[in-house]
């Protein structure tokens, strides 16, 4: 009884084999498939009546379908009489809608809190969240891995002597000065509106000092790339050195991949929250395993280990 | 205050703005859309504040999607202050995952009404369930209609002099007794399975007399088709004279209306619950509009009359 | 701290110290009993903090006072601080009130299950259901015990040749199917309606074939025994060679064992998930133990061993 | 929409009749049976759908009974839509078990509290409750009624000028002195129990002065009598001039009537909050009738009235 | 996993540390204090990761801040994952505000089991509660230590050979009965109201023999002290012997410890369940110190023993 | 029925008479008192039975006491059968301790949030949040108001020609920035940090240009006014020409008035949601009323209007 056990839904199968290896167990056997129709039909295929069950699945496209498996999985993991059930979302599906911020709107992320909740799920992990908030969001327990240090860490080692960390608007520059603080370098960030009543103007400044410097932006996440992309070019006209990107969740949909190839962007770097298919791996983007420490959080959860350094 | 007001989610807009035409109400204004990162986005484009709610959406494919859709909109319809919210699901999602038959699954009819009740509908209203037992599911008010008199009406008024009434397997037996005692017609069933050890030997007969007579085979759901296709096959050894085929939730993916096409079925009824698409719409399947009988029942619920006659 | 306790509510004292015997532990003393008020206490005898903790009661007449009695048992488990306590309802109360199949009733099956889990039941065990569907009821992990293949082989030892598994009614002619698989044997039901509109006349036909075969008629419970005599009457119409009886749980209240006495059967098998009183037992009825199951079923559950295979 | 309908369960059928007299409305049809197997059914006759629902049940025995359909009489209305749903418990059942003052016993008032909330009732009216904290159970709203009043006033027009209101122990001494307060009567207590390391001399005192005085014993409710026959034999030794007796709830188990009626006592005042057997009606025991004081509570619970005054 | 940690919030640290020595552990290491805009901030300094652990604080003024601290720590241990939270609260807020005695007013005691629960307490443990219906307003298991035999022994052992157990009015007779038992002494009460229609007569009798007599006056907690100093005017005016106090709860407010030491009390016998500032330690208050017996119970919650004879 | 019924605690007594004022209705008669043993008092003097009631509390000093206040008055309002009840918190409480940033401390204001439910809220009101994800807190209804517009137009008013809007630090640059565009104008930020290994050297610096400009600095809070005199002191080495400061909820402890009379600070400008006592009014402070605003709020909560435009 109590044993750890780590199953994999079908958009985290990879990402979780990884995670079983560093923990030295097996990948739990489960499977999920489609009806037809279209209902997904999830079973767990070996016992885990009373063990501590970690359950692993990212929020990469189908988002919707990819939340149901887990959350059917959950469903079937607790009436299988698992006796911990430790949901474990890399990327959080709906994160950026985390607040009503026009009328009428849903505050999905916290729906999406509630659903994990319903469906029987004991804890939560997750990591680097659009807003730490949503942890809030939670009455079980529930806790972030944070990159800072790996994604910091890995820019540290290039010793670049002029670096700047590029916020890519108001709201990003919080997290843009964490990575800064950690850099030893001083941020700036973009401050884009339309002047006057006209609203026709649109204005496009630095606010900081970037000429002539190596610029890293850091999001919390890349889609389609657009804002990025629009950081991109504002900096080319203040005639930086060089520009670096790097964000934790790289969902890069649509056209991402091709913009970023043909960017004048140097290097970006991401995680592997997001599985990323071998068609969109391309030399300009390093990707950094997080495995590793998924396991150990796993690993110090399930011994009843202070986490703390591994937060914050 | 207390207006009553009806929306309809991407599914089912269509079947929502007839059900509006037939209760007289403008079609609520809303929009949902996908993001880049495949996160859908709901809002309510009209004041709900106080109001009496109704929101439709089938579970067509993409089922996680749409369902995902509906749970958003709820979410919204609540924290924009509607005064009551009923969902209405004319097909209910994962209604087949209604009993835990085998080891370590999930019953997910059963969790998707604990995801409706913890996304905020206050009651719900659905048709032709699978097992009536799914509206026990719910400890918030759950009714669904039955439309049992339309469909055997339809057969009645062929008048036909010979007719049996024929179940595809032990199963929905119960529910083809309905039809046939609607029909004052007899009632046979087929009964299919390996015999001995060897489990090699495929046994499929008809208990009840067919000879000669017209089939009619009732069933509550047809996704691709197989289960029919097989109990024609069989029916068809028996010599039957003609067979007609009847269903509440005509989802008819993949090759399902190619076979119905080329088969010797003479006609399938089915009901608009989940909307068929053009390119399926084909002469030998005959489509019972259920619009009225929802506009109905949302009026009964609005102006809180019985709605006793209309479920049972 | 965590030991096995196993108590017996009023109604399954007998049977749960057949239970304890089988699991090689001492009957857990508890006690209840009535106030003048026809208030029921309860008193656990003996400490249960940090137990894992399993309680008894079959839904026998009278079957709201033994009801209360469980409820108020685990309520009184709970406030000793029982680490878990399992409820175990061998015939499960107000199982047949599974649907809203008229217009405002009570599910009472669910209501049951609400209950249950209201007063702090942490899972339930209880065994074959009048419909699976209860088991999503609950929101607390609940299991069901199957006797399907101790029915089967009692009569698999008698080696009948000319078997045929007869269902009562189209709606139990799925459970009959399946212990017709388990027999090898060919299925029957009866088809009982009023036909026409002046549903005067009253049609009994058995539809399948039974003429001169050993017939066995199964069912899930048998009450007063009405149904069961009634099919037992319409069989010998069909001439049939000779006519056995089975169901899980044998209320058998009223006249049920007199008619059973005097009837065709020749003998009808029964569990003690209903305690038979000594008044009741007759020759012709065979009671089947099921203790060793539900020892065997707390043993797994304790020690957290799969039970995949006694359920299904 | 909002009307408002009362409904009687089966044990006050006749108690609700008087009530609905009193508010001019008709009462509310449905029914309650037993099936074969014990299970109770219960079905509203008319539609509630919107409706102010008030439902009246006591505790009298068979309380298990009695309780059981009541909750299920409260699902049946949930589920066919009631409005409100207002419980009314006149005799509140297993209200002296509120407290846990031994090791393992159930603190069943709670229970019944948690009971009726999962059932849906969404408010409780009880009357004279054994403890006033047994509201406090409740997180929906739960008033009770006081009839203190009522039994208060039909001793002062009774102009006894030598009245001492006696408690039948310790404990009830609070209650007895309410009373005292409204009678401007001094007030007695029983003081019972064993003296010294032996055990074995029982000690029976009168606290305060009663010898010559007329004596007014009150208490909440009477069972078998035994208390206040004890009271009653204690006061006969002080050479008391006459002894009345009064409680809220008549129950009257047993050899209550028989004993009363054999006794020293001169007349017993009871309400009807517990139905009274004509067998039971003698001469000495007087009923007073609480329905209009409950028609009055439901007329402002439906119009939104204060109704401080009711309850203190 | 699964270690024994005890935390003391700011008002009961030094009883905690008394009750950690008795224990032989250490006190767990956490901070509690005040940002700019009154908002309390605390921080479990030391991991609780699947510990069972107890977290003690009293109900001492400032009440409120004191209250919400200990909800406070209960959340932060929460989430920092102990495994089980016992909320160990000697002095009991609000327990005075467990009934609705007249319109309008809040169930305080209610309310604040409500809200530890809402916080994440799992279990509560207090001690001599104003009225022991309060653990039914739990769900969670909560217990009461009672310090009777503690506070009795203690007169026991002065051998007073003409005591009489005092109640200071009707509603605390059945308390002050308690401690009668147990030192073989008669029980008298303090019987006060206003005569007659016109309220202007007060009248103050001892009901009971008390003249010459040595008196002890049990209250469950003493605030200013004006209930007992008016007991001791009434009892001087019969010329009483001696007169002691004793409670459990010395909350000794404004001008009561002035008030003791100028009256005619001998001596007043307290527990530590409030902390008595150096400035409130006077000879006549005798202060019993009720650590080890907190000690004794977490040890048996901890190692899950019977506690069966310490809460009764 | 369904009455408008607002009332105010102790620490918004005068602001819920301003706002009462505003929608024409008297400000609801209630008290609130401490016992001797600090225990809070509250008792509603008129009916609210059936009424939609407001209750307004703001979080200043002593906050812990004015938050249990508002909570036990919701649960007298809701013990007294109040249709639905608001809470309104001008300025909520614990705000800032919205997510888990280190190690075992908790997300007090999702506590808050938590507390006021189970207190019985049935909706929440409040005003510009520190995170607006904090609505998210909530499953029941909650909206925050937004004064972004009346203090924008404030400054707009004054006609400055080279307004620069200045965050204090990068956490906050995303509310300048809403500031900065309701105000057309460039933003500005202070970023602080500690450079290289040695942690000794503090770097502060401006983001942006502000020398010659006026500036406004905008914040959600003031406490003791530490920050904002640091960006004072900061922006003084750029040469600004003036410097003016904005925030919504002015607590204004300690020494912040001594801080700001002495500081070169023109103007700040604070609202009303935190009551400003008298001594702490001095001519520097303008203070803008909010009444008007949540008065409207009110008016469309209770008569079911579109209160979209209000929020955002």
């Amino acid at each position: 009884m109590d044993e750890l056990k780590v199953f994999g839904c079908n958009a985290s199968k990879e990402f979780t084999k990884e995670v079983c290896d560093c923990l030295g167990v097996h990948l739990g056997e489960s499977e999920a498939f489609k009806f037809d129709n279209d209902n997904t039909f999830v079973k767990i295929l070996e016992t885990v009546r009373g063990d501590d069950v970690f359950v692993i699945q990212s929020s990469c496209p189908p988002v919707d379908e990819n939340f149901m498996e887990l959350l059917i999985t959950i469903d079937a993991l607790k009436r299988a009489s698992a006796k911990r059930i430790t949901a474990i979302l890399p990327y959080y599906p709906y994160a950026r809608s985390d607040k009503k911020d026009q009328p009428r709107v849903s505050i999905t992320s916290k729906l999406v809190a509630d659903l994990l909740t319903a469906a029987g799920a004991n804890r939560i992990l997750t990591s680097d969240l659009h807003a730490t908030q949503i942890l809030g969001f939670f009455n079980i327990p529930a806790d972030q891995l944070i990159f800072a240090d790996l994604l910091a860490n890995y820019f540290k080692e290039k010793n670049f002597e002029d670096l700047v960390v590029v916020a890519t608007d108001a709201g990003s520059s919080k997290k843009a000065y964490k990575y800064a603080k950690r850099l030893d370098a001083p941020i700036a960030m973009l401050d884009k509106r339309r002047l006057g009543n006209s609203q026709e103007t649109l204005i496009e400044n630095i606010v900081g000092d970037v000429t002539g410097k190596t610029c890293v932006i850091f999001d919390d996440e890349i889609d389609r790339g657009s804002s990025i992309m629009n950081a991109v070019r504002v900096l080319e006209d203040y005639n930086v050195k060089e520009i670096y990107a790097a964000c934790s969740h790289g969902v890069l949909s649509g056209p991402a991949v091709e913009r970023i190839k043909n960017s004048s962007i140097k290097e970006l770097v991401i995680t592997n929250t997001v599985p990323l298919p071998p068609e969109k791996q391309i030399d300009k983007i390093k990707v950094l395993t997080v495995a590793p420490i998924f396991a150990e959080a796993i690993k110090r959860i399930h011994e009843g280990h202070s986490m703390g350094e591994m937060f914050y």
